[in-house]
């Protein structure tokens, strides 16, 4: 993709000093841009570059006066690291949903519906009656299952796996192996101690602006018309476990290979450290941080706790008594010379 | 799917007191059922709505007195509540089973026995020398290599792939993205300080009615002719780790992201956790409880055992440890204390 | 495969004695193998069986002096078990790379350069621009997204998913349902306590001989032009997590659902346990030894270590506290009793 200097000073609500009809296809750093990259000038400190930058074209401050001649064109904005940002967002939004059309072999079932500006790679699997937004990626070797229904501008890469059912809504992420909808895992134990399956006839819910990471998998709840819900915003990483009947709220954040055992409800604005667990049937309050390797073992009712441990308790506690942990052996040895002299 | 009610009570082996021909598409609870759907009363609690329900037919017990005139149509059986469990069981089954025919394109390789009564997905691949019994569903972009063996009434679910040679009991279930049959973690340190990979040549062996969850992966065995082997009726939740050369007995079910090394023996009806596991090449007794994120260091000989930790050991012992544990800097000012004194 | 006697000898530099033409198809026991095995004889407890074992030959030490009569045919060697082993490594490669040509459907975008002796399984993925090397072996269903580079002798097994621009080098194997170059978990927290992806427009880069186990995942660098990078000859167990802009060094090996947090640099020769995990944004030193499940919090400096625990430290002072840790309700016993006496 290319962009002259005019449509991006457009974009950006800034003025142009210099050529106008420069080409730009990339972003890099003042000191390392190639004459095909835009680049800003927003620390002080690297001001000696905007005199030999090859960058074709570089976004300063409204304020800046140069001390020396330039040659590179300038997009004078309001705050130019700001821009930066912003076009680096819209740059990568361009590329990520750049993708369209339909590649072949792809399979699409009867009665599904699919809106404008879809992308279905090779080897996508769209079942019967689903229906699907506008702007929606499915990469090659994606799995859509019978009655799904998907809302707009979500990206489903390769190989994600949507049972039968599954519900997603609008600028969705949903990464690669991701699972969303498998049984719950609950088997009722019987006399001769073998297990029996409990039928999970429910489905997965994911709200607007849920992000899903690689390999990462959601099991479906347990009752037909209920779900396991991923709130509204809530960002899962890789390798997350969400067991069946969970809620989580808005906008919670959970690193990669946490696990939520079944049918606990996990607050808003939590944050959820690597491999860290809570028990099920619990409900964990707004703000929760939870420390990576952490366990949750009861429900967390004040909001705005920072828990670490084993089973978890509080952050600042949990590091005083680890410290003494430490140095156990010393204090055995402390109390044998006290038993010594008693 | 649409049933009767008179095939339903011959199915329960109940009589009809109403319209035998009505017909049910699905269950739903007494107070919000729909006429389309089937319900049950066995709680007196619930009595009341017995009498203004919507419901097509309510299953009620052969002692059932009505206090007021009900419309619904009734069957009268045993045990409403176990009839409703078996109908349950017996609607997931067929809705789970309900998938049928080919789809293309889909692959299958040369010299392979397919069974009746298959359902075999677009993009799902069959390799060469393949054996699969009746009423299997092979989901699209699922993957079974050359020289496996898959018993009856078996369901491989999306993207699940097995390796070649993996071997499959009769009715087992294996989740979307679950591997069957990598390669083993097997390593040998050289001389340069580079490892050398030893050849993993076994395979994997699912007795019948084996689960493994969505993501689980369970590594081949290192000799050619042995297996890795999951015992009849275990169930592994998702993203569960097994390594090469494990055994698992029967009955056995293991939380989400457990994870056992290589070797390891693990007996029957054991219950294990969420991100629990167990250190290679030891054994662990029959009927062995492992808590949670607990590790297991050495072997078990003792059957029954209940534990938890870290480095895991008997469970209540351990909850009084940490106990003590949460107040050591308390306990160190104590002894300061002490010490001051003497 | 089959091979004769003859071709065998001569690989292994051997001498026959007996049948050359004996066509072999397989390894085996000495005292199980069948007429189409070869087996080896190295420790003299086995001697016994050269004498009643069915081998189709035995492979056996140039100073073997047999006692009684031998009807199977000998391959005298310098040292029989090594023999043996360099043969199973390479029946092992042989079988591992026998895939070859094209199943249909495949899917290849436009301008990708693919080498010599490639297998390309049905329903596998190769986007646009890609550039993959010879004796490449791409089973079914695995994806390769637009612009990956591919280098010789590597194994890319049924549903491995590259994101596009993974470099992988040469003699590498990449494992079923693992994903390379998902977006690390980066999120911007707003002021309405939303969170803003940030765009994650780096890539994957896995140097030569790396072995990346089933379900692992590798994200993506945060910026364009850089990388999260494995080193040479590292090798990776299933479920394994490594987080954005991570380095791992050369001969690194991490056993399953190990965890690396974002932009931390693990050393050459370090070796991890399973379920153990790093905080983000340190940096481990060369031969640093992690034991299973333990979480380093902070840089490692000191080459060499071997640490453990949940924030882990010297393994041996670890043992040492967790000893006592065990026995801690009896300490707390001893100090109430001092405590009573002072």
């Amino acid at each position: 993709m290319e962009f002259s200097v005019a449509q991006i000073a457009a974009l950006l609500d800034g003025t142009i000093e210099g050529n106008e009809e420069i080409l730009i296809s990339g972003l890099g750093k003042i000191e390392e841009a190639t004459p095909e990259q835009l680049s800003f000038l927003a620390n002080p400190k690297y001001e000696q570059y905007i005199y030999s930058t090859k960058a074709g074209a570089v976004m300063v401050s409204n304020n800046f006066i140069p001390e020396n001649s330039v040659t590179t064109t300038l997009i004078r904005v309001e705050d130019p690291y700001a821009s930066f940002t912003a076009l680096l967002e819209e740059y990568h939004k361009a590329v990520t949903f750049s993708k369209s059309g339909i590649e072949e072999p792809s399979y699409i079932g009867e009665n599904s519906n699919i809106g404008n500006d879809i992308y279905r790679g090779a080897f996508s699997y769209i079942g019967k009656n689903v229906s699907i937004g506008d702007n929606v990626k499915i990469y090659p070797n994606a799995y859509i299952g019978d009655n799904c229904r998907i809302g707009d501008n979500t990206l489903i890469y390769a190989g994600a796996k949507l049972y039968e059912g599954t519900i997603v809504g609008n600028g969705c992420t949903i990464h690669s192996g991701a699972v969303l909808g498998s049984d719950g895992f609950g088997f009722a134990p019987q006399e001769d101690s073998t297990y029996k399956a409990i039928p999970q006839m429910g489905h997965v819910i994911l709200e607007d602006n849920v992000s899903i990471g690689a390999n990462t998998v959601v099991d479906c709840a347990t009752f037909a018309g209920s779900a396991t819900k991923i709130g509204k915003g809530t960002k899962l990483d890789n390798l997350v476990q969400i067991a069946h009947n969970v809620t989580i709220g808005k906008n919670t954040v959970m690193a990669a290979q946490a696990g939520i055992s079944g049918s606990t409800e996990i607050g808003d604005n939590c944050v959820f450290g690597g491999q860290s667990a809570t028990v099920g049937h619990i409900k964990v309050a707004n703000k929760t941080t939870l420390a990576a390797k952490s366990g949750i073992p009861k429900s967390i009712k004040k909001e705005g706790q920072v828990l670490f441990g084993y089973i978890a308790f509080d952050i600042k506690k949990f590091l005083n008594s680890y410290a003494i942990f430490k140095s156990l052996p010393d204090m055995n040895q402390r109390l044998r010379e006290l038993e010594k002299k008693s």
